[in-house]
C-alpha cells in the first residue's frame, strides 16, 4: 500500500487551448516509456500529480501548464 | 487504515458557471481509468482532495478552478 | 483510533446567503458516494473538516465559500 | 490517552453579537450528528478546537467568527 | 506522563476590563462539561493554553481576548 | 526524565510597574489549582516558561506582560 | 518499493523552441551513462522529475528551461 | 544523558546598567525555589538558557532584557 | 538501496555559452578523485545533483552556473 | 556520544574592544558554577556555542555580543 | 552507508579570478590536516559541499567565494 | 559514525586581511582547551565548521568575519 503522505504531493494544471492536447505519462523507473495519456478538448483542464507511476509528463498541443514555476504555452 | 495525516491534504475547488459542469476522477495506479465523475449545476462549488484513489481530475464546461497555481478559467 | 495529529487539519468554511444551502459529504475511499449532507439557513455558518470519511465536499445554493485558495462565491 | 502534540491544534474564536447564539459541534467519524451544542449571550467569546470527538461546527446566530481564512460574520 | 512537547503549545491571552470576568475551561473528550472556572479582577491578565483536558474556553464579561486571529473584544 | 527539546518552549516576559506584582501559575491537569505564586517589586522582570505541571498564568497588579500576541498591560 | 514521499519531488519544464530538442536523463549511480533520451518538437512541454535512476539532465536545443534557480534558455 | 538537541534552544541576553544586578534561575518541577543567582556587574552581560533545571528567571536591578519578545528595560 | 528522499536535493544549472565545456564531478569520500565528465556544446545545458557519488563539481570553459547563491559566470 | 544534529547549534559572535576581555562559561545541570573561562586581547573574535556543558555565559570587559536578538555592547 | 539526505547540503561555490587558485580541504575528526587540494585555473569554477571527510575548506588565490554569508572576494 | 545530516551545519568565513591570522578551534566537552589552530595568509580564505570536536572558534589579527549574526571586523 503506497503511504498516504504521499497522496497530496506536487500536481500541474494544463488547461486546452485546442481540441486534441495530449497528456502523455512517462513511467517512473528503469525503463521510461508510454504509461498513459489523455486527451483534453478546448477548455477542458486537466489536474494531474506525479505518481508512484508516473514521473515525467509530456504536453502536446495548444495549451496553458500551471506549474510551480510558473505558467508556460504550450504549443505556440 | 489510512494515515489521518493524509486526510487534510491538497484539495482544489471547481465552481460550475453552467449546467452541467463535469469533474472525472482518474485513478491512481498502474493502470488509469475513470474512477468517478460528478455533476455540477450552475453555481454550485466542489471542494475535492486528491485520495488514494484519485491522483488526477478532468473537468469540462464552464467553470473557475482554484488551485494553488492560481485560478483557472474552465471551458471559454 | 485515528491520530491526533489530524484532528486539527485543514478545515473550510461556508456562510449561507439564504435559506437551504446544502453541503454535501462525499466518501472517501474506493466508491464515491454521498456520506452526510447539512442544511444551513440564511446566516448560518459551517466550518468542516475533511475527514477519514469525507474526501469532497458539494455545496448548492447562495453562499460564501472561504477556503485557502479565497473566498469563492456559491449559487449565483 | 490521546497525543499530547494535538491539544494546541487549530482553533476557531466565535464572538456572540446577540443573545443566543449557539455553537454546535458535530461527531467525527462514521455517523455524523450532533455532538455538542453551546449557548452564548451578547459579548460571550467561545474560543473551540477541532477534537478527536468534533470534525464540524455549525454556528447559528448574529455572531463574529475568527478562523484561518479571516474573520466572516454570522447570522445577518 | 504526557508529552513534553506538548508543553508549550499554543496560549491565548485574557485582560479583565471589569471585575468579574469568567473563563470556564469545558473539558476535551465524549463529553463536554465544565471543567474549571477561573474569575479575573479589572485589569488582571490569564494566559491560558489548551491542555490535554481542555479543549475549549468560554469568556464572560468586558474584556480583551489575543488570540492568534488577532484582538477580540469581549462583553461590550 | 523530561524530554529536552521541550526544555526551551514558550516563554513570556512580566515586568512590575509597581511592587507587589503577583504571578501566579496555575496547574496541569485534571485538577486546576494554584501551583506557585511569585512575587515581583517594581522595575523587576519575570521570564516564565509553561512546564509539564504549569499550564495558565494569571497575573495581578500593575505589569507589562509580553507574550507572542504582542504587549498587554496588565492592572490599568 | 521506493518511498512514496520521492514520488512528489523537484521537477524541472522543459518547452522546446524548434524541432528535435533532447532532453537526455544521466543515470544516478557508480557509473554515469545514457539513461533515456525523448525528442520534443517545437512548442511541446516535457515536465520532468529527477528520479532514483536519473541525477543528471542534458537538454539540446532551442528551449526554455524552468528551474528553481529561474528560466534559463538552452540552445541559443 | 540530555539529548543534544536541547543544548541550542532559546536564550535571552541581559546587559546590566548598574553594579549588583541579580539574575535568579527558578527550579523546574513540581517544587518552584531558588535553583541558582548570578550577580552582575555594571556593563556586564549574561546569557542564558533555560535548562532542564531552569524555567524561569527573575531579574533585579536596572538591565537591559534581550528577548524573542524583544528588549524590555529591568529597574527603572 | 538509496533513500528515495535524496533523489530531489539540490541542483545546479549549468549552461555553455561554447563548445566544449566540461564538468567534472569529484567523488565523495575518503579519496577525491575524477568520477565523471560531461561536455556541453555551446547552448546546452546540464541540470546536475549532487549525488551519494559526487560531492564537487568542477567546471571549465566559458558557461553560466546557476546555484542557490545565484548565477555565477564560468570562464571569461 | 552526542547527537551529531546539536553540533551545529546557536551561537554568539564575542569581540574584544579592549584587552582582557573575560568569555566564562557556567555549566549547565544542577550545579551551577564556573566551567571555563577564556581571556580576549583588543580586536580578538570568540565565536562560542552552547553545549552540553555549557548553558550560560558571562561576559566582562568592553566588548560586541552579537546573537540572534542584535549587537549588545558590554562594558560601557 | 552514508545516509541519503545529507548528500544534497550545503554547497560553496569558487570562481577563480586567475590561474593556480587553490582549495584545500581540511579533514573533519580528531586530527585536523589535509584532506584534498585542488587547483583551478583562471575563470574555473568549483562547487564544494562540505562531506563527512571534509569539515573546513581553505583557500588561497584571487577568487569569488559564494556562501550562505554572500560573496567574499579571496586574495585581493 | 557521525550522523550525515550533521555534515552540512553552520559554518562561518573568515578572510584574512594580513598575514599570520590565527583560527584557533577550542574543544567541546568537559574540558575546554586548544584543539587545532590554522594560519591564514592576506587575502586566504577559511571556511570552517563546528564539529563535534569544535565548539568555539578564536580568531587573532585583521580579518573579516562572516556569521548567522552579519559581519564582523577583527583585530582593528
Amino acid at each position: 500500500m503506497m503511504e498516504a503522505s504521499a497522496v497530496f504531493g506536487e500536481y500541474v494544471v494544463v488547461k486546452a487551448l485546442e481540441n486534441g492536447v495530449t497528456i502523455i505519462g512517462l513511467t517512473r523507473g528503469k525503463d521510461t516509456k508510454f504509461h498513459h495519456s489523455e486527451k483534453l478538448d478546448k477548455g477542458e483542464i486537466m489536474i494531474a500529480q506525479f505518481t508512484e507511476h508516473t514521473s515525467a509528463l509530456k504536453i502536446r498541443g495548444r495549451a496553458q501548464v500551471f506549474t510551480k514555476h510558473g505558467m508556460v504555452e504550450c504549443g505556440d
